[in-house]
């Protein structure tokens, strides 16, 4: 049975590994789109990492800051996803619901670092981003809390 | 035997996946929590998300960042104990200690929340409750180690 | 098949659970490397934290600020290799390909922490240290995605 559950060959499973894999991808290009703001704007941090003897650390700049709130909001959300989304696979889900879940965290992420940190589009449209993967990864969290409960 | 140790006829699988999906609720929680004290405070760190034109963006409102610092903490204490309560579980180790190690993640760290962000409780309340999850994730990424070691 | 991948008797498993367990206990051990800081430099966030009633909550000590950029770092780029390192693992790749990955991630990840928040290395030490960790990341993401995928 199990055996089954975390095998390429359940479709579940497949579109879950399918899905992290992307935003494992996702969340390595935010570091990608911190440094080009970085250099960009001659925004670093760290005295070592200044290029120039004229340069002083800097740590407000609202371009690199805005990627780091989209990188954060990516920790708080993502991550927690990744757990539960497998420990979804294990409760053995319709795979319908499943797949269909993890399409939504997967591209509504996207979109939320679309309109957050590459193009700002008004709000709501990071709002809704944000509660439709809330949303998804919140109703696998009370799935596999009932499969843990009884 | 994997296939038994991630059934959720393993009475330690089952607890595991009981806590992270409760652990997962309650880190999403907090960007609920965070939203209510931005909008009590009017503290929003995006100018497409100020409500009024007479608003401007803000980062230093002590309740905010108060409800910030106890997610970080999650994030740099809950997600290295979901992948390590797995492992751990990997190593089919005895019913009694994982049970006894994930409840006391799982209500030490519901404990520092409480006392961080929703009712602020004098010192050593936080402390305590910090160290007794970080025991317990420590004690099982070393048996995790050794497992992997030998 | 999934038995055996996930089982201590398969090295690439084996090694997976190794290294992971080894970068945890590096995350956790920057809590504490944190709380030396804010000791030494009486550099504290909390009103309930202030060990004496001369100190005032504080936020921009230097080494403090340091320490915590290092930790954030490890959140960004190790809490996604662990679950990507897993699900690579699932894939059932070359052991010694995947073992070397896991290798490359966890020594220049300690690297990463010891140039960066213990003894401050000029660049590009830093630079280097997290590129080789995001470049064996993103690798395993790719294989993850391509066996989910087709």
């Amino acid at each position: 049975m199990v055996l089954e559950l975390l095998s390429l060959t359940n479709p579940v499973f497949k579109s879950y590994t399918f899905w992290a894999g992307v935003l494992v991808l996702k969340m390595l290009a935010m570091s990608m789109l911190t440094a080009v703001q970085r250099f960009k704007t001659k925004t670093f941090a760290n005295p070592e990492d200044l290029m120039s003897p004229k340069l002083k650390v800097k740590f407000d700049d609202p371009n690199v800051e805005r990627v780091r709130r989209a990188h954060r909001n990516d920790l708080e959300n993502i991550l927690p996803f990744f757990i539960v989304g497998l420990l979804y696979t294990l409760t053995n889900p319709s795979a319908f619901i499943a797949i269909n879940l993890f399409r939504a965290v997967g591209i509504s992420r996207i979109a939320h670092t679309l309109v957050y940190a590459v193009v700002v589009v008004p709000q709501p449209a990071r709002a809704l981003s944000f509660f439709v993967a809330l949303g998804a990864t919140a109703y696998m969290a009370l799935q596999v809390i009932l499969a843990g409960a009884f």
